[in-house]
């Protein structure tokens, strides 16, 4: 509490830092924010990217977990290190991308309009930067694209410049295996974030059953998921934005950098499920002139173009061809093989949009049998990612949460 | 459903994204997820950015806010844009740094260990993104140091670059007033965001008795906190981390980088109320020769390091010096201008600390009165910041909701 008010003229001190700085400083932001929370995302952000990899290329996933204490004979009391290890048979990636690709926020393949799971892209990343900066422990990174020659990387993220900092590299033979293999060590909680893990793992070989999956628990209790089918769903394809979703920052983008001479083919070239006939239709009732050139709006215009994609209701919805849903068949086999219930349905609903993206949601009931517990069991999905109970940073839970009026399918939405 | 599984070897495709366009993508992990959301949060955290700057200045807070329809007549209905103002009269800043400040991420003046409030310091340069891509309008932004000449920005952010674009500059005479103004056009909801906005001014108010805040609403309607006290909490001062808090990447950049010859002096130098007999007791705990230099200590010993400093007992808790807490007085004066009750009590906790930062908790209950709702009135405060229902990612709710034990205090957790 001071007594005489002076004002001070001192020169305020500005700084600039970096992703990876901003991120290490703010691990709660993407879901590290206690060691049994960060053993939980980074479990689950590694075996996403291995299934996300395998399902790209069309490859029967076979994916091996292990988490192991740190500590030799196990008994330290939690929260302590934990070694974990996540490796996939899916396509590898070029060894020169490995460095960049795993030790480099806002770096990756996955900032495209397809679908995947995975968090923002950057999950992976954040697991060894938590890793890093809880037990000062390098992350290793083993990939093989041709089965001949596996290389490693020993890796720690050099936070303040968000570049990668390769401590060891080594080759050695594949002997006919390719994928990628990731391990680090991290601070965790395991004795906090089992269960949690264990109903990841449950949950996610419902929607996988052409994979086989295996995790080894701390206490050495090993989870086996079977594989039961060897159809899968054919893999996702990069789409055009769906008209009802875009803003005008990325209206902007396209319109600037379109190729085309005229708004009528801008519209059709660049927009999902637009034709010549929509096209055409929109312009109209926007009040553009279709044979406007698209990088010569002005401002203005822009912002009428962009109210009217958004109030014009003659787009049609977006269709499933982008989007990779597990379908009825494979749905109802996952289910069956991991709760063998009495009774199941399951059902698809139509594609729709969230901000631009296209999700499709299933959903399946269980009822009866030994293996669910009284009353029905609902197991939600959208985009084949399970919905779990506290993904609130989640896409598609906000998607399924707040955009989806669960009553409409009769269906409360606190149902477990 | 595919038939026949093929192999696909397609190269991924990796790109880097900027810090702009990662937030532009996840403007919902900045608490801009909706108009509404986003109508709070931009006018919360320009507020929360003008009381800072009068605070560290020592200057008695004048701020005033006016959110207006952008369509003429306001009759549009919600979400629609608005434009949200927000003027201080704090001591400005340098007009060479207005462009990064405010239309660049992760550039910013609150990189820093001292007490301020906002978010993780990017709340302007959010608010003026979220403005720019739902409306496609510049920010303006106009600084004067002196009270001579004002400079007056208009800015739009280069998201694909994280770079400011200045589309616009101009001077003109301060007369005589110092501070910053900041004028942006976004989409909001104010019909739904109204009642918060309104509560988070009442609550603002409590702990600012000493500035006078003018808030005008979109209905016309003006809302006057006005001055009680010209006393003000001293300014909080950048403090060194406290032992307890801190991590293995924050060690090992402090040993890296220290110019003290051995350890025993690079613990009392670099830490929060360590002096000699509490660095010669704990290294001695800690297995580590008190004149080893710290720039040699190996990987395995800095991990050492950093779980002794963890399970050492011997720390002092944080002093209050650094820290800038409102006073039981101001406190008490706060609640009585803006409810009138009955009967107030007030009470400051000691000083402790979260990941490194220190806090301190600040708890006003009122009773009876015209403005008090039947039963106890609750307000909790942590380094001066109201504790709203749903500000989960503020660091401040963090410490008091996840570290405190409020039962110890005799308050159940889930008390209004």
């Amino acid at each position: 509490m001071g007594g005489e008010v002076k004002v001070s003229r001192r020169e305020t001190v500005f700084k600039e830092i970096s992703p990876s700085e901003f991120f290490y400083r703010n691990r709660d932001l993407a879901g590290f924010s206690n060691p049994s929370r960060a053993l939980y995302s980074a479990t689950r952000e590694l075996v996403e990217n291995a299934l996300d990899a395998c399902e790209a290329a069309y490859i029967l996933p076979d994916i091996f977990v292990r988490i192991t204490s740190a500590d030799l004979d196990g008994t330290l009391p939690d929260p302590k290190p934990y070694l974990l290890k996540v490796q996939d048979n899916g396509p590898g990636i070029e060894p020169k991308y490995v460095p960049d690709a795993f030790a480099r926020i806002f770096f990756g393949s996955k900032f495209q309009l397809k679908q995947s799971r995975g968090m923002f892209g950057m999950g992976a990343t954040m697991a060894i930067l938590y890793g890093q900066v809880t037990t000062n422990k390098p992350v290793s990174v083993t990939t093989s694209v041709d089965g001949e020659k596996a290389y490693s990387f020993e890796m720690m993220v050099n936070i303040r410049d968000n570049t990668p900092l390769v401590l060891n590299k080594s080759v050695k033979p594949a002997l006919g295996k390719t994928g990628i293999s990731v391990q680090l060590t991290l601070e965790g909680d395991y004795s906090r974030a089992g269960s949690k893990i264990q109903e990841y793992f449950k949950q996610t070989a419902l929607v996988t059953p052409y994979a086989n999956i295996l995790f080894i628990d701390p206490n050495g209790r090993l989870f086996f998921y079977e594989r039961v089918t060897e159809k899968m769903p054919k893999p996702a394809k990069e789409t055009l934005p769906h008209p009802l979703g875009i803003d005008l920052e990325a209206l902007r983008r396209l319109l600037r950098e379109s190729k085309e001479s005229n708004l009528k083919k801008f519209l059709s070239k660049n927009f999902h499920r637009v034709g010549d006939r929509i096209a055409e239709d929109f312009l109209r009732y926007a009040g553009l002139d279709p044979d406007a050139k698209p990088q010569d709006l002005t401002n203005d215009e822009i912002i009428r173009f962009g109210s009217a994609l958004h109030s014009y209701d003659g787009f049609l919805p977006p269709d499933s061809g982008c989007l990779s849903p597990l379908g009825e068949e494979l749905l109802a086999a996952g289910i069956e093989k991991e709760l063998q219930p009495e009774f199941i349905t399951v059902v698809q609903r139509p594609p729709s949009a969230y901000s631009g993206f296209p999700f499709i949601v299933e959903i399946g009931l269980a009822y009866g049998g030994k293996n669910v517990e009284p009353g029905v069991k609902l197991l939600r999905f959208a985009n084949r990612i399970p919905l779990l109970y506290d993904e609130a940073n989640d896409v598609s839970w906000k998607v399924v949460n707040e955009e989806i009026d669960w009553k409409r399918y009769k269906i409360p939405q606190d149902a477990p």
